[in-house]
């Protein structure tokens, strides 16, 4: 074997990898992705399909798309221009992209505590290294740290579905441009929303400095289809170009005609609240079935949007080893610890998506996972931590 | 403006991205990108699009499509079952994933001179330096080099057409097993076969060791969908999937859909033969007019596969300076120098596209190129070399 490259000390086995193998199984409930009600999809309309689009493409993406995000971003009060909107392959690729742009070994990234796991092993597969913020302590936390890069996940975050209000949108973009941070603010549930709160991107109060805001389609139209885009201050494109580029040449051109047809389709809204209506009414059972059946074991938040309820579980588990108690059951959910920047969490937690399962299986996988909580409470982790 | 990474100085402007922008212009007539003839592309049968395809998928592709990539594969002589197989979004994600995994600042990358010049500039943005292989030498110069890698794309060579005979193929499969070389084999072109030569792949005659094959739909099927393959030894394999799955989560799986249908298809056979019917009239023509026009300017092969003509210019040209010009007058081609991993190539070079423009545009393109080059002899580089 070749001598390979030092970023792979820091690729570990992904858990969101063996999740997407695991969810194909038949039988499989799962609560471990972030996927999308399959009854929720509808068939594309692909008879007029413009042979042209076959062709190889613009790196940037096709421009009518762009021009379309751009319009829809500017009426949620972001300024740009479509020179400033870049499709990309998903937002997977965005961090990728931006990653490739900051990090180099040693790079600090500011980060949530908990925060989405993938952004986690991309920041740290290019040498990343963390500070993780406190809730209403961003801005002090930011000072004085010499982060390049902040990322985060405001609204309806990946895995907690908490939401910023207000005052933390506004403190962490203050300090963000007061301490030269380069702001990326990663927004896939906005649209996800099933109370009211505020989604002000807060890319749109940077008034200077350096900010990237993402976006996709994989939530609310179709995840197989592999599109979002990225957003971002001037002074970063030509570098975000040159890498999209270098990556993959340009997103695959189907995809945009379709996605640009969702976009324009008269009957958008109305199947984006039908998408709401659906979603809430699958958390709140969810809700209940938590209530009923994990009290003794869990605390969590009813989360006001997005995907998925994260669970503080009550007595420290090896949520590994518990989740290979759950697979043997066909019950899938994911662990929480790699949700966390740092390596020993105080409690345990698991994070369980609502929007794929159905009302059955629900019912019947969460009672099975209160189950094992029950029966292996013996399943602490290697190390203990002061709880 | 935050500090960057190190990776960014070694991002150039990109020539590529440049081409993808130029030939949406209406009226240009391109012999600079590898852009297949839209007349070629046929519609995809979308009928019976089955919706799961929207939902997220495995990180390696579509199974069903890997098994049958396998089963061609095995037909060539490369052992290799479908475990070793992973669809990626494109050849050029491929060279990105590749260079995650083995370049760190200074791995030393052995490449043809010339070579393709997007992997060159992905090697480079991850810190590579390359030492360049001369024909019929190359298993000598990989001696004591401590060369990481070796990235050939050995039949009908971009940008040179070049096909390595059976003698180079068996010298570099044995000295890459030899010195512990991962050997990176980059073949878009074999399908595109206009007479015969052998086009055994250099992978299959590897019996121990690391090697990364690496095929693609967008010369023969479409572009725009962005889909193609690697084979891989297997002690790569679960390195490549995690660095996919950071990449992009997974390829566009109605593509993956799209091309499984078409390699199943009965017809198959018939519309490549007829694509390499087509092709090689379109090269026979462009050799034609070529004689006709450019012979007082440069000498060429004339290419026995692929899409492009090399071509060494008699005199030595600021190739830029020149294709500043020749864009004036509607006509795009690719400079050589980008291709040439060294500074300072003895040579001026150009290389022609022959698939994408029709023969009126041939004609009328390559006229005035050999129009520019007699009356812009004085568009010399800046640094004179030995010729």
């Amino acid at each position: 074997m070749p001598t390979l490259s030092q970023r792979l000390s820091n690729l570990h086995a992904s858990p969101i990898r063996e999740i997407l193998a695991v969810i194909q199984q038949p039988g499989m409930i799962s609560f471990a992705g972030g996927l999308p009600d399959p009854t929720s999809f509808t068939r594309p309309a692909m008879a007029e399909l413009p042979l042209e689009l076959l062709q190889y493409g613009a790196s940037e993406g096709e421009l009518a798309l762009r021009e379309k995000i751009c319009e829809e971003l500017r009426a949620l009060g972001l300024a740009c221009d479509p020179t400033q909107i870049i499709i990309v392959s998903g937002s997977q690729q965005g961090i990728d992209l931006v990653a490739k742009l900051t990090i180099d070994a040693g790079t600090v990234i500011a980060v949530d505590s908990p925060t989405y796991l993938a952004a986690l092993q991309v920041f740290r597969f290019f040498g990343g290294r963390f500070i993780e913020l406190q809730r209403n302590q961003r801005a002090s936390m930011l000072q004085g740290q010499q982060a390049t890069l902040c990322y985060v996940n405001p609204t309806f975050q990946n895995p907690t579905g908490y939401c910023y209000n207000q005052l933390e949108r506004e403190a962490l973009a203050q300090a963000c441009q007061q301490h030269d941070v380069l702001l990326f603010e990663d927004d896939p549930y906005r649209d996800l929303a099933y109370d009211t709160c505020d989604r002000t991107p807060i890319c749109s109060l940077m008034k200077k400095g350096s900010w990237v805001y993402q976006g996709s389609f994989s939530k609310t139209y179709a995840p197989g289809l592999r599109l979002g885009f990225m957003a971002a201050s001037k002074n970063l494109m030509s570098y975000l170009v040159s890498a999209k580029q270098a990556a993959d040449l340009h997103s695959n051109r189907l995809s945009q005609h379709l996605v640009l047809q969702a976009l324009q389709s008269p009957t958008r809204q109305h199947r984006l609240q039908e998408l709401q209506t659906h979603y809430r009414s699958k958390r709140d059972y969810f809700a209940q079935v938590l209530e009923k059946y994990m009290y003794a074991h869990a605390r969590w938040h009813v989360p006001q949007g997005g995907l998925f309820f994260w669970l503080q579980l009550k007595q420290r588990f090896d949520t590994q080893a518990l989740l290979q108690k759950a697979l043997e059951q066909q019950v899938a959910f994911m662990p929480g610890e790699p949700f966390i920047a740092s390596a020993q969490p105080e409690h345990s937690y698991v994070r369980l998506n609502f929007s794929h399962a159905s009302s059955e299986q629900v019912e019947w996988g969460i009672s099975r996972l209160a189950k094992l909580c029950a029966t292996h409470s013996h399943i602490a982790p290697h190390s203990p931590a002061s709880v």
